[in-house]
Order: structure tokens, then C-alpha cells, then sequence
């Protein structure tokens, strides 16, 4: 399982069906909330993912569409008897803040949270487990803010079952052969691993840019992913505005993906001008034609 | 017109379905935002409850699901252009809190905020139009909380127009008669007020409670009100954790409406562990007969 579900498509001015910045991975069942706008909770409570189910949240910058349903989000999983901590990724200066904040409103948490703090200028590994590791990037706008990169490990070969049957091969040694080890048969004969094992599959990423201005090393950062999220606040006629609020266009969001070589892009963090995203589709795939648009509830394979 | 729509009937732990504490009164035209949980700002687009409309906003108390969805809301009207004040009525301690928090978050309103702190430990007058007149007064909660309660203006004695024309009263006279004195005719003769103009309506009245633990005099400050808003957090098979939590039960949300004569009670702040409210209607009923639930988007002519 490695899958997005969109919980929020807005930029900073939401409607009734359009909720501000948020995102769910789901990858190998570890579950990553990527930015917490206002709303975020209700969201997941409409789309069923368990709050119990949620161990990491990435924050791209402080901003409030991307970081106002955070407070509401803590106290709530507190509330519902939460004792795991909880990792929260953010620029730095937000590790004060969210605690005084919540000290504030008398919010006392009944389970740590671990804050990582966010500030490398450079790509940089801030999570790791047995299937997937994380990476921060810098991306460029009003305030310091990051992107994400989420690449899975490479897996173990596939040992073809016929063939173990053939040579009477001992399971002792099959974690061996997975690795890409050859096999002496018990009278000295090479089988080697060519034979015993199938490729794995290509191991899959995802990466997300929001919010950003269009700058070329951002395609460096994100090269080859399967799925990149890229904010497209804009259509390509406001990119004086875009350029100016640091936000990218639909068409810059396009050309990230296409020099980055990105199997499948999609585009969200829409300006609430835009009744719908159709023409700011349109223009991406006029650049990159595998673009597909964010929407609340749409859950993407990657 | 006098009436309330109910945004969110939801207490600290907000579902799909009901979102936190927000209540919109129009008076006479002139709109009062009655707490802002986490969603308000969709909740007033989803029920076309316009920004530009808005142009006070009462906080009972500094708790996150009846403030939460503020800061979103001041950013949003000022992207939207806002350029009229706002008036802001919350405990002292939100005054510099909420400058603090906006300035963290690197949102610059593009209007003034007046904020008027609440402190009063008697009832006290908040606010006065030509319409109606406002007032605080203290709850028992576990930080210090305010209710709100709503008065129109007596009105001016209606002029009977069949009389008007019988006696061929000027227009300079209509307004003094409005005022409630008699008239002279031309030669003299007396023709009281009573035969000249009918009753106005009765000035109405809308009372907010919310939180608050049960205590009898609450029932003073809410004395004869057409509409009583009152929180029934709880079921009564819960009243010790009421009383812990600084909350009431429906009974006692009934009992506060049936001591202070009030009219019709609504009951909100529901806690996520009743599937809908039937339970606590059917337990503030058997108290207070005319009790109806708060559901979102429900609008209460008072």
C-alpha cells in the first residue's frame, strides 16, 4: 500500500467543498499527515482514517492554511484517550510556539510529542523505517518552507517457487538467495540467483511542493518520482502574482514535473478564484499531459 | 428579523457531521458571530452567511473548539478585502494572545480588530444599537466564561392609520404620538394615545450559554428570554463528570430554562458519544417541554 488521499485542495481562501492544505500517505500502513489546514480533523473523521492509525505529521511552513488544523487536531486526539507520542516535523521556529499555543487554550496533552525541527537548506533524510525513508528539501516562498520526498527502500528479490521445489532448496537458505546470493546444489552445481529469483518491483516514490515559487533546481530535488504534488494557486496569466506571493502556476507546476521526469503529477493549493480546476488542468497538461487535479476525498495509487 | 443559525452543535471532539461550537445571530440585519470553532469559515460559506456581513464577534471563552477556527477566519476576510473594523468581544487574555498568534503565522490583517475585553463578574453591557442592546455575564467553567444575552429595544407604539385619517393628524404630530402621547384636535378635544395607535411587538430576547456547570443564578441572568441557548454536554447518567468538566447536562440545561421562565430552550455542544441527540432532547423535554436541538445549518426564528 502506498496511496494519497487529498484531504484539502484549497490555497488560504477555502469555500464550503474546498478545505485549506492537507494531505494523507499512506506507505506500507504507516500513515504521514503532510500539512494540517483548518478542517484537517473533520476531513479524516469524512474520509475514515483513524486518528489512532497517525504517527508522523509534516508541516511545510507556517502558514496558517497549511497549520490551523493542528491545534484542533492534537487536542482532539488527546481527548479520544491518544498515549503514542507523536512525531511532528516543522520549521523550527513553530517547536515553541505550537506548545506555548496550546498552554494557551489550557490544551494539556496526555502523550509526548516528539518536534523534529525542519531547517536544512539543503535535501536532507528526516525519517526512516524498514520500508520507506523521508527526505526535506527547501522550496521558495514568502517564509521559510520545505517539500518532502518519500522514497521506498528496495526490497528483497522474489524467489521463484518452482524453482526451490526443483533443487529441494533448505529454507535456511532462501534469506540468502532474496539477497542475490547464488546456490551450490548438495553435488557442487552453480544455480545462480538469475535463475532462483525474480526482480522485485522498482521501489516507488512521492514527493510534495507546496507552497513554492517555480525555481530549476526544485526538478533536482524530486528527479524521477512516481507521483509529485506540486501547488498550482494559479493559471499561467497571474504568474506575475504567483511569482510575487511565491506560488507556482499550473503551467510551472507542469514544467517541474517534466524536467524532473515525474511519471504522474498532481496539482492542488488552488486560488478560490478558480470555480474549478479545470483550465489550470488544461494548462498543466498542455506542459506535462499525466496531470491529474487534487480533490477532497480523491485517493491517488502510487 | 431576530433569528440563530446553528454552524456546529459539536463539543471539544467534532465529527464528520457536527463541527465545533459557532452560532450566527442576525439582528435586525446586524450579524453576530456567537463563538468560531474550528470550521466556521466553510460553515459560513456552506449556509451563504456572508464576511462582509460580520462585524462583531463574541468569544465566551479561550478554549480551543470555540476558537480555533478564528484565525483562520481574520485571514480569510482580509484575502477577501475586508477593509471595515471588526469588533471582537473575548476574555482579556485573548487581547494580545490573538495579535501575538496572527503575527506568528505571518498574517497582516488589512483592518482593524476592536477588541473589547470581557471581565465583568456581573452582567454587564457589551454593546448597543439602535436595535438591540448586548450584555456578558459569567458562567461557571473551568477557565473564566461568558454568556451572552440579546435584547431588542422597546419599540415605538404603531400608528392605527384608520384613526390618523378619521382625525386628519399632521405628520408632525405622528411621531410624538408614536412615543405614546395623546392628541389634541383642532378644537380641542382630548383623543388618547390608546385610540390612536396598538401595541408594539414585545421587545424579543436570545440568551447563549455555553459552557458552563449548572448553578441557580444563572437562571437570574437569563430572565423571561424568548430563546435560550443552553449546552447539554451530557446525558444526566453523567452529571458527576458534568460537574468535574465544568458542564451541564440536558436536565440541567432544562432546569436553567424552566427556573428562568424562558420561552424556548435550545440545547447544543453535544459530546461525540451520542450518535445524535435524541437522548438528550428526550431527557431536557421531560424538564422543558419546548426544547428543540441545535443541528448545523438549523436557523431558530426567536
Amino acid at each position: 500500500m502506498f496511496e494519497l488521499t487529498i484531504l484539502g485542495s484549497s490555497s488560504a481562501l477555502p469555500t464550503s467543498q474546498r478545505y485549506p492544505s492537507a494531505h494523507v500517505l499512506n506507505a506500507h500502513e504507516r500513515f504521514f499527515l503532510i500539512d494540517c489546514g483548518e478542517g484537517t480533523q473533520m476531513q479524516m473523521r469524512r474520509y475514515r482514517i483513524r486518528y489512532g492509525r497517525l504517527h508522523n505529521i509534516f508541516i511545510s511552513h507556517l502558514h496558517g492554511d497549511h497549520v490551523f488544523g493542528l491545534y484542533g487536531l492534537l487536542s482532539t486526539m488527546s481527548l479520544a484517550g491518544r498515549q503514542y507520542p507523536l512525531n511532528l516535523y516543522a520549521p523550527e521556529a513553530f517547536g515553541s510556539l505550537f506548545r506555548s499555543h496550546l498552554l494557551d487554550f489550557d490544551v494539556h496533552l496526555n502523550y509526548e510529542i516528539n518536534f523534529i525541527p525542519l531547517s536544512s537548506k539543503d535535501p536532507v533524510k528526516i525519517f526512516e523505517d524498514k520500508n520507506i525513508i523521508a527526505y526535506s528539501f527547501p522550496l521558495q516562498h514568502r517564509v521559510p518552507a520545505f517539500g518532502f520526498l518519500f522514497r521506498e527502500k528496495e526490497k528483497e528479490r522474489n524467489i521463484r517457487k518452482d524453482v526451490v521445489k526443483t533443487y529441494d532448496i533448505p529454507v535456511a537458505q532462501i534469506h540468502r538467495i532474496k539477497k542475490g546470493s547464488d546456490y551450490y546444489t548438495a553435488d557442487g552445481k552453480l544455480i545462480s540467483n538469475k535463475k532462483l529469483t525474480i526482480d522485485p518491483p522498482e521501489p516507488r516514490s512521492f514527493a510534495y511542493c507546496s507552497d513554492t515559487r517555480y525555481f530549476s533546481r526544485l526538478a533536482d530535488f524530486v528527479r524521477g518520482v512516481n507521483l509529485l504534488y506540486h501547488e498550482a494557486t494559479f493559471a499561467g496569466d497571474k504568474s506575475k502574482l504567483a511569482t510575487r506571493t511565491g506560488h507556482s502556476t499550473a503551467e510551472q507546476a507542469a514544467t517541474v514535473a517534466l524536467e524532473a521526469g515525474a511519471h504522474k503529477l498532481i496539482i492542488g493549493h488552488f486560488s478560490a478564484r478558480y470555480k474549478n480546476p479545470d483550465i489550470l488542468l488544461e494548462e498543466a497538461r498542455s506542459v506535462f499531459p499525466d496531470t491529474i487535479a487534487a480533490d477532497e476525498g480523491r485517493v491517488i495509487q502510487i
